[in-house]
């Protein structure tokens, strides 16, 4: 449950508005990598000092800062004063609990996601991430360095992408579109999972089965959390009147809304997959336990009164005149043979065997 | 579960717009039929390039393209080009794994539909079909040819028909309709099923009915996922103000919409039908244990203090007064056939038997 | 489950506005019945041929037109035709699958509703009536002829009822009110029901207790079907600005949406009973197992070891002491009493005798 | 399950606006008392004749007319007449399966409540009020003679009291907030029931105590059903605009709004637990069964091996080498200790000892 | 369940905005606070008598009046009717069984909040707090002595802190957000219990689990009640048109809001984490049931049979030819053995081995 908020706490009583990393360190020393580009040229570099970024704030080309680690936060604070960001904002940034939202501040527009994947050891991984949109630069802050952008990166790179004629809202749209894709990578894997439960459940279900749905339900449950509220975002930036987002962006925001809807479409309908998974877990219990009662039952009902006849025969007393006739033990195992075929019919009357 | 989006994880981090088919190639080289039709004239036919499309593009007749088979992006992406879609329209129609929508272009309406039909093994097989609607032509792609649109042909070469004196919006309607239709069809196989399911559950049992009812758990959860945006999507349609759309249409709009809830409240009240069926057959589950238990404890209680009584008879103790009795053995009798029956009695007032 | 659309795929591929009849064929020969009535005159009779009817449309009285039976497609098309209704209008009519709905067609308003009640089997049948509200007439089609509208006629009958001084509107309410009215009989008996099962369910629950809750069940799903969206349609009419529904009317609809809520709000929580009686069910099973467990785990758990003390004695061994002392035999029985005591006094304390 | 409508099928097929009284008759005669006052002025008095209250009907002072009864539907509808109120608006007064509803009606407002308590056999009792609110009177309809709005008219007398300076509207609100106090205590009760049987699930599960929970469920389910729909009651008084609320009063409105929200909120906080506490059960009860299963094993597993090695020195086979060694019964009982005391291990490690 | 409201029943029948403290005593003697700052100022002090608060109210500075204790209903009132409260705000502070509410009374907007921690006894309290906003004074009513507002004031101590810039907003803002911080601190411990309690039934589920269980799910039920309606509270404070509120302090109440959702969202989340372990209990009970069984079947199914054979050879028929043979014993252990290890073969392939 490395997922949850962590230690919230620590904040309690803190002025609002003071940074305070929340969440787990995951990187030694921030990474801070810058791309600046316009139709024309393109100048990409890597920076150890925060104030190297500042002069890229009032080009005209468009600036992405992507900050990578997020427990330095003298740093992002100088860089959030520098470009104008209210304190609110960058205690949003650095506390990892935050839900993902969307808030329009007038001078930029503040977006936070949650980045989600199955890391090399099968657990589900949440990592915030969040997006400052502004007239001519973006701003993205990741918990750790990650290669959920590269594929925007190349895509710049590229002279003749759509990103080289398109403004900042374009490349916010892209970031916010390269997380969302990253849900259908997880909701396949979560799909082969429930495939593979549900084959196992019908044909060999065994106690391990009921932890394998749990696992599952749980990881369904945070997934559900991280993306449910993405959907409020969307239809936020979607109907926003900041001028910030070009008309021209509009129709690729309504796109990531569609995929937005359908990641939560399909966390629903694997929710509801996993639960009939569970009902026919239990009833294969049940079935179980009566197979075994009937086992036992059969041998129970059958021997038992066998045993009574033999022990009858096995009493001492003078006077017992069966056991002096000749065929007194050919009679008894004619007795023992009639009761055990009579219960035997009985039982496969009822369909026991 | 060939049902769920297929590899959808190979398009990420493609830039948006990039058209790659996602989904099962069905059928080996895509089919394109024309059907161009005033109140007049009637022209059909099959063509193998797409460029034979294009001069019907500007005609003032209504033309009606329709392509089966998604896998040959290039051939989509041209048609694309010449009638002025999207590239994100593009996208939409290649990747089934689309919900249901409708998206307003001006200049064309888009619509994504799910087709339904349960295929000769009886296995439910959920496709996509994608409408464009334009000024006087309607553009049509399904995953594979099927026989789903003869009935729309059919009526078209009919000089006397509706199509015949309507525009492009009535001939989208119309396979809009035929695509709910086939719900109708679905619906009234699941129903059958259930019904039998029911009689089944009542009757007879079986460990396999639990299986048959996770079934159509199943089958109705992916219907409910491929049926319910459609309500949406028949709400914006009817509530559009396009132009495409004329005054007289709307009425049918309206009736579509009416068809589109009826399957929604008929899923619902199926799923509810069958978490009935399931309560039924765990209680009776539950009931047959009881039973089994039954009869196990009537034969062990019976049987044992019997088993107990001649056990002790069978002793060798010297001094056994009862042994030497002349009517010890009758009297044992006696004893066997009173704790029996008292037995029986007690049982029978216990309602067991 | 006759209650289900019955074939509705007989449709599927023709044009939209053809006319099938779909339900079961309730009635040889439709039956047309005509009421035309002003404040001061009344005529009332029973016509063969539709078009008798067709004078009475333009007369300023009101006219109320019911016909019993609607597999006679061609008849009720002719009355259609010559009171203009929509081609939509009269498919819905005749296809008996339709969803409680409210049409404005501006000529006329256009309402189908559910009439619900208990055949002489005690089986729910649910059967679609629709009603035509036009100037001055009002148009009623039902399956079968049936009583539920003698309760208007004789009003009407009435010289002085509120209905001669009221236009088409409030025989329309009227109509209305009457299939609503029937809801409240069919709930009373199905709360008799769930009553008797309650105190069933309570004092002696037997396996027919599931299959009688089922039933309800399932009687309370098709109701709140076909109840559900009988609520928009008192909404819509309530909220019309139709000039075919006077202001003081609209009194009488609401009181009629009331009764409709009335009706949800009772379903609904008769939907909770049912669910409640389950749980005390299935908690029974339970607990009758545990009781039958119970008896022969005594049984088994007094028995078995006495039963093995008798063994020991029944040996036949050289050297056995015990066998040839004196009080061996009256020993024995000593043991066998404080184990039996033990063993009863240990089952009393854990509180299963 | 008095508290279901009693017998309103005996209304199906009458006159909307025809009174009918549906409902216990809980009172012989209706009692009908009238309070009239004004800051300075108070009068007070029961009348046997309904005529009596006429002319307060028009005095400027404000008079409650409070009536105990509602099977004497002749009386009811003079005093309906004479206060000009609506047919269907005295139907609903005399019909005690009303929903609880508010209904302007421009002369009057017209609210129905439901009162409740738990009657001297701890029976949940459902009663109906009705409260007509005019310019300068209210009147007020009780099934019986009850004690619940003593402490208004108590207040009223008292010449400093808020009532005396206000009007109509505020009396009104006094009533209405009467039967919500009431809702408050029948809350606490079912809390402490709640709290008791707890404590009972925890310690000391019965058979009983699934039908104390199914009790409790199903008061709540009533109690529900009978508050539910005041939530839109006290909405719609809140922000009516009709003339006969002063702006005064809203604030009052308000807070019996809130009280409304406190008990919906309770009774869903309740219904939480109920069913938190019937798991609890369930599952005590399957423990149980467990524990039973576990003490039948102990005794069978380890007395039947052991009874099987007795039986095999008991057997009277010619050659038996054992029988006749002199150590041979001491040999047996060292067997039967080491058998005994493995299975006890064996028993212990798996934790059922 | 010392958490309900507490006797509301001694209210019932009182005037409203008749003051009657409900709930728990905690506290002797009400202790009152005052802090009084402006930009440059503070005066801070603990006073006796609440007449000393009268002189802060018409200060321009800003005024902070804390009330720990609310049984002295009389004191409460005097400070009431100097600060021009309603007697409706009045009667809710004082009474604890009040549901988070904001009201905008003109003069002052009045604002309950539920403050909720564990104590010391790891019981979930929750008290009620109330916050009056004034043009120039907040005044806030805590039911006991408690730190939750220290780190408020500790922060208007520091001089450089926003409130000493700030108005009475903020103030009231940063007192809604300690109580609000307070939520996140009891989440913490709820999300530690939960995750102990999953692991635990993973692990090593017992009969004290599903107790563990039930009140997770209690603290959760009380919490959700508590919490939930603050959303709306939060809602009403960011949308008041209320002129108390400055421009500058509604970002800092979205943010608020923001966390009261991230709140809900946990609850709603551990809820669904809690009914799974619910869920992976029963089937361990269930599973551990089925064990049982098959140790007991194995047993009894084993060793019954061969009892019965050694029974046979108990026997004292005269004439039982195996008794005499010379490898008869020898051939009872062949029997014995093939019987044993036959059914041992079987239960192997049954898997329950």
């Amino acid at each position: 449950m490395n997922n949850t908020p962590t230690k919230r706490s620590k904040k309690a009583g803190l002025s609002p508005g003071t940074m305070v990393h929340i969440g787990h360190k995951k990187i030694d020393k921030a990474r801070i990598s810058i791309i600046d580009y316009s139709q024309k040229k393109l100048e990409e570099k890597q920076v150890k000092n925060i104030e190297e970024c500042f002069p890229f704030k009032d080009k005209p080309t468009v600036t992405w800062v992507n900050i990578d680690g997020l427990h330095q936060t003298d740093l992002i604070e100088k860089l959030g004063n520098y470009f104008g960001l209210h304190p609110l904002t960058l205690e949003d940034i650095v506390n990892t609990g935050q839900r993902p939202k969307m808030e329009d501040l007038d001078d930029y527009l503040f977006v936070v996601l949650k980045m989600i994947y199955f890391d090399e050891k099968h657990k589900l991984n949440i990592e915030q991430v969040s997006v400052i949109v502004g007239i001519n630069f973006v701003i993205s802050f990741q918990e750790r360095v990650g290669d959920i952008f590269d594929c925007v990166r190349e895509r710049i790179r590229n002279e003749k992408s759509r990103h080289r004629k398109m403004d900042s809202d374009y490349l916010a749209y892209s970031l916010i579109d390269a997380v969302i894709d990253g849900y259908f990578i997880v909701l396949e894997q979560l799909g082969e999972k429930i495939e593979k439960l549900e084959e196992k459940v019908i044909k060999d279900p065994t106690t391990d089965t009921v932890k394998a749905i749990h696992a599952i339900k749980r990881e369904l449950i945070l997934l559900r959390k991280a993306v449910w509220p993405l959907r409020d975002v969307m239809t936020s930036l979607e109907r926003t009147d900041s001028s910030l987002i070009n008309e021209k962006t509009f129709i690729y925001l309504r796109d990531a809304y569609d995929h937005t809807i359908q990641v939560i479409d399909t966390i629903e309908t694997y929710r509801d997959m996993v639960s009939g998974i569970l009902d026919v877990y239990l009833s294969s219990v049940s079935n179980k336990l009566n197979e075994v009662m009937k086992v036992l039952t059969i041998f129970a009902a059958i021997f038992i009164p066998l045993t009574f006849i033999a022990g009858i025969y096995g009493m001492n007393f003078k006077y017992m005149p069966e056991l002096g006739w000749k065929f007194g033990y050919l009679g008894f195992w004619g007795i023992i043979f009639t009761v055990a075929i009579g219960l035997l019919y009985y039982f496969k009357k009822k369909k026991w065997l």
